[in-house]
């Protein structure tokens, strides 16, 4: 009678990096909806129905979780980093739009997480320490000049620029057109940080110049960063520490 | 002996928000510097010394945390929402890189903490949930035109933006005529949100058109989200959900 939906971030996959609220949430569920690998995150327990369901069915996923809580179940939705970014918050609230007007009326919160590029950032050191900008490459969803246009923009205000879903086995080439746009526009020498799978027994950082960078470095897994041109490194023992200064000098 | 320096996010101010990995180095932390505010936020227990220090000295503060660490003791430097956003760790790396060779031999980590733009869109709906991009509207740091020019290259770009710091007492013209900016180049029904202090006591939100905007909405506890061309409001019994869908069609 009282059902409600909770639009879930579960951060990169370091349960340390899911908020205390993300938990409770969780704890209260009568129902998890979400991608097969994020909802096995969530541990089994009497009572919590699990719903997993494969990639690209977002919307019919969201209707799941609305009519459910429309039943009066308790739903959480769980997506890996911010539900809010290039995640399930927005596919939900899609199928709300198109749905029957009741749905309107549902208790529906959206309970932030720690998103792959500040995830990947901090590993780094402080790489998008001033303004910067976030890119889905994936051009499943929207034209490739679309990408193209914004990436050409996003170098032009010299932001850092988070570059996520940069590859996938069945778009290899959208990624390798992205570095060529790169290196016609910034010099060899632009900071690149390639993280995989951070926070993760998977995880792999790597710092190199884009002269270095190839296609192969990225897949699904990877967010990858690249800096302004102010984007320092300071070398020493191990890995270098990547940032961007907050100043710019007048 | 074995000293180390963590630069930790608070998130935007409900406890609840906190991850249990800034909660754990809290736990084991000697010493705690950070703005006052933030700094205060930390409760206090025997043999925590805390370090408060005022605004616009964050490289002083950087400096003091770095050297007690190298004494040995365990550092926590606090930032509200993620310390990698406009936040402490770029002025950290910034007082390492120009400081005494050993302090690069230190244990530093950067914990990733909700940033204030991650809080306002996920109490708004999903209005960042597209591309997009976070820009500081302070000038104390860099010359207005920087700020001027990327405005224009986002919206060109058709980003939703997320400004940071968007006005303060001693600087009140520069979100007028970032405003104005908005006004010349987006259409009148542009949707803006304007977010205060999400998850304390004093939060506010605010969702309008861009033709009903004025400079006095916003203060420096506002994160002011503009969004996309595309940025849609689902209209509902009290306050609408707003969200940029996923996909653009081609």
């Amino acid at each position: 009678m009282s059902g409600w939906l909770a639009i879930a971030g579960l951060g990169p996959g370091d349960d340390r990096l899911v908020t205390p609220e993300v938990t409770a949430a969780l704890a209260e569920a009568t129902d998890v909806v979400g991608y097969i690998p994020y909802v096995a995150r969530v541990a089994d327990r009497p009572g919590l129905v699990k719903h997993p369901s494969d990639n690209r069915v977002e919307i019919d996923r969201s209707r799941l979780a609305l009519s459910l809580a429309r039943q009066g179940r308790r739903v959480v939705v769980v997506s890996s980093g911010d539900p809010g970014v290039f995640a399930m918050a927005a596919a939900v609230f899609e199928a709300l739009e198109a749905g029957p007007p009741d749905w309107r009326a549902l208790d529906i919160r959206v309970l932030p997480g720690i998103t792959a590029m500040l995830a990947a950032a901090a590993r780094a050191g402080a790489p998008l320490g001033h303004d910067f900008c976030a890119i889905n490459l994936s051009d499943n969803l929207k034209p490739w000049a679309t990408v193209e246009r914004r990436l050409r923009l996003s170098i032009e205000a010299d932001f850092a620029i988070a570059l996520y879903n940069p590859r996938s086995a069945s778009r290899p080439e959208g990624f390798e057109r992205a570095l060529d746009l790169l290196r016609e526009t910034c010099e060899p020498t632009r900071v690149m940080i390639f993280a995989r799978a951070v926070s993760t027994p998977d995880e792999s950082l790597r710092v190199i110049a884009l002269s270095e960078a190839t296609s192969g470095m990225a897949d699904m897994r990877t967010v990858v960063l690249v800096g302004s041109s102010a984007t320092r490194i300071i070398p020493r023992e191990g890995r270098p520490l990547v940032y961007t200064p907050r100043s710019e000098p007048a």
